[in-house]
């Protein structure tokens, strides 16, 4: 049997696991979305090792055999677009390969402002040694928005040192295995006072587009920090920045941003009860490894004519599965 | 049976149950040491609820009654004197009050790093959104240097985490409950190259003056951050100064330090890979109270004539348990 086409978009970056691949497919290699477009035709597979926005939206009328498109990416929101939507291509996510090291910063964020380390860190520019208040992760509460793998993978993390999480997503439920209790996205707002840390983990969509508007956070205690490692537009900016601003909320962990980068004129950068970083929250030494190693996993799959792991629900714009948010 | 004159050396500041000390025993308040050494006549019971230097040592000749002194703190190395150690006066702590806040301090320190939070700041503070390495709790390993409670919280606490902590104590042994192994303090240089987390809770004493000295430092990974909870005299401060200058090791999260407060010229104030904390790692919105309740629950112990709750071995320097260190 002849082997597929396997256009892998690299970006110029190393592709960790190319020989593996090279074995099991005619592999084409794309540096940026021009070459992507131009190597669609006859193109079955669609590797996107390094993602931009919108090769293969350009290219789109030249994908002729195009069967499947992975993303080693959790959130798919920049890559579908109508036309893709709507074809019978299959989209897979990396879903899983980020939970821990995810969940891990949210914990981070959380310990960074129990123990009042912006201050801590203002004292020491100063060589100040003065006493500052700090508080303890025991008795606290946790809300995260997101009750996909990433979102579970917080909640237990939070659980094992003593932050009990309730969950947010698409439908409220109880019993669930990992949450104390999911509520509905539409009573984000209801339920935001009870809670000292609000996490959001959510995948970008229509539903969730500014789900973190000014009414969330007017509900939110003045205690409270909220850790965004979605997306940046889970979140009305203006509303935070306001809020941030005016102590309305303690402060603001943010791996994400609307837009990335974020501009040098947000006045984000320099609020002292905000850490910002690049979109980094899923790294970990291990994950191009663990991506290498997922998206062979399912080529080997493919070839073998058997169902494909961590398929997109394009008009959800995630992977559902029976836990999923 | 007339109550016990019980003297309490308060700093001028409020002393958290004071309406219930006054119902079980004659209370007099002493402002600094100079007025706990004039009341010590007749006084049975000292509780210094503000520790200052040398109060009861300047006033120790004059000490006609005293039974009991109450330390509300874990460490006693500043307390004790040879008199004292000689005496028939019994010494309590304050053991246990302050073990989950520096459990959670020391997984804050840890997480600092980890997710190279100072490399963030740096960046925030100059408008830079630039990727830069983090990485995973998950496959790391840490080294707890004291096996009492303190430790053995902070042991399970990472072990929550997915870091697996040994133990560093008095002696080595196999089986313990907390911590995967456990090692005599005189094998530390052998045993520290193994560790990305060398945390250090260990009572001050004669045979731990000094463990973490250049020898140590130069066993430990280059990757490794150590986190002083315990004391400043723990560690031979100059070397620890030069190999973090010298990146012999990653960096340090500084909760106490030779001496307190640190000079405003020490070079530890300006290092990016160092954090200072003025030596509040115990603290907790609840350690006022929890410490009160401590109090007095072990003075109608006295009253009682039941046996006192954390007695100090005042040989060892701390108290001595099944389990201690």
């Amino acid at each position: 049997m002849a082997k597929p086409v396997l256009t892998i978009l690299t970006g110029n970056r190393e592709v960790t696991g190319l020989e593996n691949l090279r074995a099991l497919a005619d592999v084409r290699l794309a540096a940026d979305d021009a070459e992507l477009a131009d190597a669609l035709p006859g193109t079955e597979i669609v590797y996107l090792w390094n993602y931009f926005a919108d090769g293969l939206r350009s290219g789109w009328d030249r994908a002729d055999a195009l069967k499947w498109v992975h993303l080693p990416a959790a959130g798919v929101d920049r890559l579908i677009f109508p036309e893709l939507a709507a074809s019978d291509v299959t989209v897979t996510n990396a879903r899983g390969i980020f939970d821990t090291a995810m969940a891990e910063y949210a914990l981070a964020g959380i310990l960074y402002f129990a123990k009042n380390l912006p201050q801590a860190r203002m004292n020491q520019a100063e060589r100040r040694w003065q006493h500052f208040g700090t508080s303890n992760l025991a008795g606290t509460r946790a809300l995260v928005a997101g009750t996909g793998s990433i979102g579970r993978t917080t909640a237990r993390l939070l659980r094992a040192v003593g932050i009990p999480a309730d969950g947010l997503g698409r439908t409220a439920r109880d019993g669930d295995a990992d949450f104390g209790a999911v509520f509905a996205s539409a009573d984000f707002a209801s339920v935001a006072g009870n809670y000292d840390w609000v996490v959001l983990v959510a995948p970008l969509t229509a539903d969730t587009r500014g789900m973190l508007d000014a009414e969330v956070l007017g509900a939110m205690r003045s205690s409270a920090v909220l850790v965004n490692m979605g997306r940046g537009d889970l979140v009305v900016q203006a509303a935070l920045e306001r809020a941030l601003r005016a102590g309305e909320i303690r402060g603001a962990v943010l791996d994400v941003t609307s837009p990335e980068p974020l501009p040098k004129p947000s006045p984000l950068w320099g609020l002292e009860n905000v850490l910002i970083t690049p979109h980094l929250s899923g790294d970990s030494r291990s994950h191009l490894p663990a991506m290498a190693a997922q998206f062979e996993a399912n080529l080997r799959a493919y070839l073998a004519g058997r169902p494909l792991e961590n398929v997109v629900d394009k008009q959800l714009g995630f992977v559902a599965s029976p836990t999923g948010g």
